[in-house]
């Protein structure tokens, strides 16, 4: 194709595609920062955390992009209705990714502070078990997106309070460990930091199916979640 | 003044006028609710806690109708530039202020776990100062949005950076009361999770004069400061 026969002023939903599509790809590079960032965290692996916190920045820098690319539309077209709600929520939906990314940094510096101690690999079954549930919910939702269905949006918030109710119970978990032996305390606090950023990943994937019910029906969901965790109920936890 | 005499349609700058002023009145709750927050934990005010997490609820309705006017806004006016910029900025802000209010609720809520066990009053020393610094920081963060300057970005920052290093000696001072006492440590985990709510403000109000930068400017800032805390390099402590 020479540049006599290109399109040179694309449709809208060309443009739009390619904002969807740009969103996409942002979706696989965040389920991919949590994955790696809790391999690196359960294998001790600091190259590997680097790496994800180089991805990170690359995340950062397609938030900008689909940014960009929605204002310029929002200004050219000047859309109403559902192509309106379609590139304000591409705004949103960057932002709940872009902190995806950011939960994944998090979890990738805390490996630096935590190399080279020796800890049981019980205190990091839970938190993989946590990771896999919350990037399932990630993917999941993602895909609620990419074909604008609505359907599972009870079942995807429902899986969100099993996410609260494992995180909990993780909290639990680990502040036993802490007062059953001192030792523990340093790695168990950076893993209950750790555990706390995979629960946000799943509000984060609950809020892109907020926004998801929003592009769809036009209405925003009146009952608003709670975002938080369960674990200011844990108290008087007796002492081993 | 009777239904003739008043005006039917309003005027754009009369809609971004009201839109602003429902913004201001956010700010202004949002810092209501983390002043009440921190001092319901240091005195022990289960009814001024219950008071925030209730608080928080009218955070997220006004957080809607700002979305709710915003997007009204840009679907009649379909506006340009700068105006264009005001209106996606405001729906931007509205959800930094929303999640200042969950940093508050969040706090409020683990007053229930800790309530009625005796802590010594040091442990909150900290966490009251720190609470201070970001709650400063947040009132000039929106004093500059109300009066579109730009000038103490580069201070803005710079005192975001203050509240994290703030936040990093008291997870250290924390972490050192638990392996002094292990019967602090559920406590002081409540209170890391309060310190962690707290340095989160400082990024919601840091968000907030990015967003400023891009009113004023229509420049996005380029380089994406860290969002995270420095805690992650707090490792090996010895055990008293």
């Amino acid at each position: 194709m020479n540049s006599l026969t290109q399109h040179t002023v694309k449709s809208f939903d060309d443009e739009l595609h390619a904002l969807t599509a740009k969103l996409a790809a942002m979706g696989g590079q965040a389920e991919q920062i949590i994955d790696q960032a809790v391999t690196a965290l359960a294998n001790d692996d600091l190259a590997l955390a680097s790496q994800v916190i180089a991805d990170d920045a690359l995340l950062d820098q397609a938030q900008r992009e689909v940014d960009d690319m929605a204002i310029s539309l929002l200004a050219r077209r000047q859309p109403m209705a559902q192509d309106l709600r379609e590139i304000l929520s591409a705004i949103r939906i960057s932002a709940e990714l872009e902190r995806v990314g950011d939960m994944g940094k998090n979890i990738a510096k805390r490996v630096v502070a935590m190399s080279g101690t020796n800890h049981p690999s019980k205190l990091y079954r839970g938190l993989q078990a946590l990771s896999e549930l919350a990037r399932t919910q990630l993917k999941d939702v993602l895909d609620a997106y990419a074909s604008r269905s609505v359907d599972r949006l009870a079942y995807l918030r429902d899986r969100d309070n099993q996410i609260d109710a494992m995180y909990t119970s993780l909290f639990r978990e680990l502040l036993t460990y802490m007062m059953e032996d001192p030792r523990n305390i340093s790695t168990c606090t950076h893993l209950l930091f750790c555990a706390k950023n995979i629960e946000r990943i799943g509000d984060h994937a609950t809020n892109v199916a907020e926004i998801l019910y929003y592009i769809v029906t036009g209405q925003q969901l009146d009952h608003h979640r709670a975002k938080d965790d369960e674990t200011h109920r844990v108290t008087g936890m007796p002492i081993a």
